[in-house]
């Protein structure tokens, strides 16, 4: 027979006191016992560590978490330690994140942009944090940002008693509440939690005259701190590590490993203050690391560190169990990662439960139904994914602003050819394209040497190409006064970026004149294509018919008023007037109109862009040296799956007819004639 | 002070009596008093169930799971399960599968070259089953697979004490060890551990006249079973079952819900048998799912379970939540699952530890290192990836075989209207790039009529595109008599189909002749173009300059023996004789020779293969009125990597040379003929 009317408190009553017990037993058992500073094995950390039970806080608890990040490159890396912490943690979480403005801009669009349920962020400015460790000599390759560890207790706010310290190059393979829960472990006088440092580097017998800074035995790594900021701000912890390190660096000159040498140094002096961590919260792949002691006897890896400046190449015989681990990862797709925190009520992100209102709202049997829940989504945005500079101040200089997928990669290497200059580019990509993505520039010399290519990738997130939400990213990140709005597939006249410049100057554009450059396109048919060097090459190759005015099979409405006929005889640059379907590629000031992001996919999302600039006036001035070429290509997925759809058909008539209602309500009566002109028959155009 | 010198002894003593303390307070006070049976909601489960402490069973301790799996659908659903299942295990499995033959097919090769360390497999033959299970008449949609379940005390292995049974359509949020653990909490009476089930259905009151089964209360969910396999064997399960499943169909005359129905008549009749699991072990998205009791109020999900018919577009206002957590695996790289267990000595596959051995056997330095590498690397094959029908047998039948990347995805639905008949088909995908291919075929009319086309995924792995590999995997499937060796580029005359069929059999290829028939090839530069009907238009368009023979621009070559100008005039077959770099489309025996691995991305990989026919004396026949046409398209990304590097040329070289001293240990002095014809000067051949 089944136990049935047992009362549930027994049960509860039992918990509880199981639970003390093993508390209990843990606080005053374990712990020290088996901390290996005298010389034990790291191995053994974990015995103990490792094994059930789990200590976890109070559910629902907010977890904080500092992390030191500069640059493009270090960015990339933060994401994917944070995407481990996101995967695993069940409980609230709050970054504090010292960052340079680099990394700040990146991180904080893609936090915004990511809007994951019960995760905080506050950003702390690295730059006002230098002059408290610039003072240091430093040979390691963290630079000053590993030393601003040690002004973290100062940093941060005072009211925040606890935080875990982590380095950008760690991967977590667990839940990090388990790594907060041995704060409780703490004794009053322990402020700081760390695990063994997993090679001979601080036992100072590597080489002849190898001189590291002082430690307890093999010392203490750095990657993954636990700090009690309250009790370490009363101890006076800011005195105490730049009495030591003042000292230290008398003759010791500079530090070799950044921040750690200097906690190392400390902790030798006041060995009260540590708590050591067991080592599987800090498995260390360093070159000649030692970690193996440790994860083998492990049940379970809690926290891999890529201490090795060559990182996930680093040679160890298990490299690729701990890479599989962090490629996970890396590959991992981060919208999966906006799942809710069951039993936590913590508020969602204002933006998303806004959105999460509006996509309520939808109606599933509406033609654009799709349309319109894509346009409310919010795509992660990773901004500058490569390094990339700033380019120089100049009035009349011009990016080229363009928006791609993976299966337009191949264009990139002939595109740096044709233009030399900055480009704003937006990638739509999954995380594991990204990879791929960052694979192919590496394997490219080509693209390897461009700095002022600034590539922003857009992740993935539905069904439909969110083609003008992707050119306002490429346009919201161009940072030049002008900006050349163009599509992936076509190859500019090698002269165009210098003409345009030219142009600009001597257009006064800007400052006399509101005007949109209009750059004549054209087309080849042709899969192996020599590309004109000049106008009248190009005039050449269109009189033998091996090229042709863009799409001017298809739909040559897209770009009769460019008049070509014209544009051939034309010494100078020309004024057209808008017609209904125009849609040109243009060169306009960086603050023109954006993109309508409810056009997707393959209609009407250039054309809807142009009105707008009609709308507000611009004049339409076609450029008389200037030309650019579309290449063939197969067609996309996305175009055949819609082309066919007459449900697609229908949408877009209906999106039309609301663009044109919100025309009217923003112009006026002078909107009144992109209606009328979209009303006459097609022939009359 | 840290203290230092205090014995382990002493904390591993204190450890020990901790965890026998947890034992025993578990054992007494926990699983009985939680048992939600007498109407307890069942989120009570977990108060006690997932809060620490966590057990587990000893380190690297085997444990058994079994799974009755049948169809090409439940075969991707099943390594999704399995995917779950091995990110999150730390200890050796045995998979005990039931499989039907195409289950069978699939998983046997997938497992085979998947080689995950520490995973044992065995088979049990569904068909053999069925007698055990075909007498009870059923309604649910899983069919008698669903029944097999009641029969496993006796399939699987007598010495066999426990096994874990899992549905497919389950997914792990946790390790499967802490499920496996809770064996431990059995009386000697306990036989089957079970959730409850989270709907009101065998409550009986869901509609006028609804009849369940009789059920404890809720009932319990069969989708994960625990079994204690020796005590079910020795209180004669068999007999138990059988007897009130036949007293019960005698007025409820069949079930509804499957080995449920069973499974719940019993345990009604003998609640002594069962041990109720915490409800997260089995959080069931039905749809009218009661599961939130459960899941609001646990801290951690142990298992989801998919137990609607709509699967994961279940209607559940949290349904986003699970999704992600079973996408994660959807999309996981398997690849990544291929990590050791650490600390368990568990021999590798036999296959893998050779493998290791040659891996470790290469010279980084030499310039094929990556070929050679990526020739030893096995890829994960999973066939038939979707619905497939045997082909009925015709002795002159042809399979059309080629391989593709996601690049090719868009030649499939052209390729389906020119070629009618079979098609076995290699793709060369990430585990994502899968999804997305399913979603590509569900979303095209076209595609998802076909059943005769077979599509075999090859999951990526390494730098280099390995073509032949593919090529023999789609070769090896292919089950007509013949084969059409084709590339995806090209689209095939519309009657090339039939007009093969009827070659074959007028030449009596096979039974009279050892021979290849050669279908000529041909290119069109034009992206857009009208595919010719006949030969006569062909020769048409050939004349006007809209078609070339295949590559006649850059390597004329390859398909110069076929004689273009021959067959421009011809009405019969006719023989022409093998040149070097010889590379045409053929039509040969299905048992013809395999394409050579060593071959990878861009070189020589079809042109060995023909060399190969002809060491092995087929005769080259061309067919006069059979063509294919290759379509331009954006070069992969592969080609235009290798194209440019001379490292790259010379492994190819270095290759070749190996490829001809192989066919002279095969062929003996008739190979000469090929190193010869490659030593002549390119213009003379």
């Amino acid at each position: 027979m089944l136990p049935r009317g047992r009362p549930r408190a027994l049960g509860a009553a039992a918990l509880l006191l199981l639970l003390l017990l093993v508390g209990f037993f843990r606080l005053d058992g374990r712990p020290r016992g088996t901390a290996g500073l005298d010389g034990d094995p790291p191995g053994d950390h974990n015995r103990s560590g490792c094994h059930p039970p789990r200590p976890r806080p109070p559910k629902c608890e907010l977890l904080h978490v500092a992390i030191v990040c500069a640059g493009h490159n270090s960015s990339r890396d933060v994401i994917t330690l944070v995407k481990s912490l996101l995967f695993y943690r069940r409980n609230p979480l709050h970054l504090h994140l010292v960052t340079d403005s680099v990394a700040r801009n990146i991180l904080e669009t893609l936090f915004q942009t990511w809007m994951v349920p019960a995760v905080h962020i506050s950003f702390y400015d690295a730059e006002e944090l230098k002059p408290q460790v610039s003072w240091i000599p430093n040979k390691h390759y963290s630079g000053l940002y590993g030393l601003m560890k040690l002004a973290l207790p100062g940093v941060l706010p005072p009211h925040l008693a606890r935080v875990i310290v982590l380095d950008t190059d760690v991967t977590f393979a667990s839940d990090i509440a388990e790594l907060w829960a041995l704060f409780a472990h703490f004794s009053d006088k322990q402020v700081i939690g760390l695990v063994e440092n997993q090679s001979d580097w601080y036992l100072g017998n590597l080489w002849k005259n190898h001189r590291p800074w002082p430690a307890l035995g093999r010392g203490f790594n750095t990657g993954v701190i636990l700090l009690q900021l309250d009790r370490l701000r009363q101890a006076g912890w800011e005195k105490t590590w730049r009495q030591i390190a003042t000292r230290e660096l008398r003759t010791l000159l500079a530090t070799s490993l950044a921040d750690q040498d200097v906690f190392n140094a400390v902790i030798k002096e006041h060995p009260g203050l540590v708590w050591p961590l067991p080592c599987v919260w800090n498995v260390q792949l360093s070159d000649h690391s030692q970690a193996e002691h440790c994860y083998l006897e492990a049940s379970d890896l809690k926290v891999i560190h890529w201490n090795s400046p060559k990182k996930l190449r680093v040679k160890n015989k298990h490299v690729a169990f701990f890479r599989s681990l962090h490629l996970t990862f890396l590959e991992y797709d981060g919208n999966l990662l906006r799942r809710e925190l069951f039993g936590c009520s913590s508020p969602l992100p204002p933006r998303a439960e806004q959105l999460q209102l509006a996509l309520a709202q939808l109606d599933e049997e509406d033609a654009c139904f799709q349309f319109r829940q894509q346009q409310l989504t919010v795509h992660r945005v990773h901004l500058t994914f490569l390094p990339h500079e700033l380019p120089a101040p100049q009035p009349h200089d011009v990016t080229l602003v363009a928006q791609l997928s993976m299966d337009r990669l191949q264009m990139l290497e002939a595109l740096c050819r044709h233009w030399p200059g900055p480009m704003s580019l937006a990638l739509y990509l999954t995380d594991a394209e990204a990879q791929q993505f960052l694979r192919f520039v590496a394997a490219s010399a080509v693209l390897s040497a461009r700095r002022d290519v600034a590539y922003h990738v857009v992740y993935r997130d539905g069904p439909l190409y969110p083609v003008n939400q992707l050119r306002n990213v490429a346009l919201a990140q161009a940072l030049t006064p002008y900006v050349f709005l163009s599509d992936i597939d076509f190859l500019p006249a090698y002269s165009l970026y210098d003409y345009l410049r030219t142009s600009i100057e001597q257009l006064e554009l800007g400052s006399r004149r509101k005007a949109a450059l209009v750059v004549p396109a054209f087309e080849t048919l042709h899969y192996r294509f020599g590309f004109p060097s000049s106008k009248a090459e190009l005039l050449a190759l269109l009189d033998s018919g091996s090229l042709h005015t863009f799409r001017y099979h298809e739909w040559p409405r897209g770009h009769a008023p460019t008049d070509y006929a014209r544009w051939r005889e034309a010494r100078a640059p020309y004024l057209v007037q808008w017609a209904a379907d125009y849609e040109p590629y243009v060169v306009v000031p960086r603050d023109c109109p954006h993109y309508d992001p409810r056009f997707m996919g393959f209609g009407w999302n250039k054309v809807a862009h142009i009105v707008e600039l009609d709308a507000q006036q611009y004049e339409l001035l076609v450029l008389p040296e200037a030309f650019i070429v579309h290449l063939p290509h197969t067609p996309s997925l996305d175009i055949s799956r819609f082309r066919s759809s007459p449900a697609y058909r229908d949408c877009l008539q209906a999106l039309k007819d609301e663009f044109h209602q919100d025309l009217s309500r923003r112009y006026g009566a002078a909107a009144l004639k992109y209606l009328t002109a979209l009303q006459q028959p097609r022939g009359l155009a």
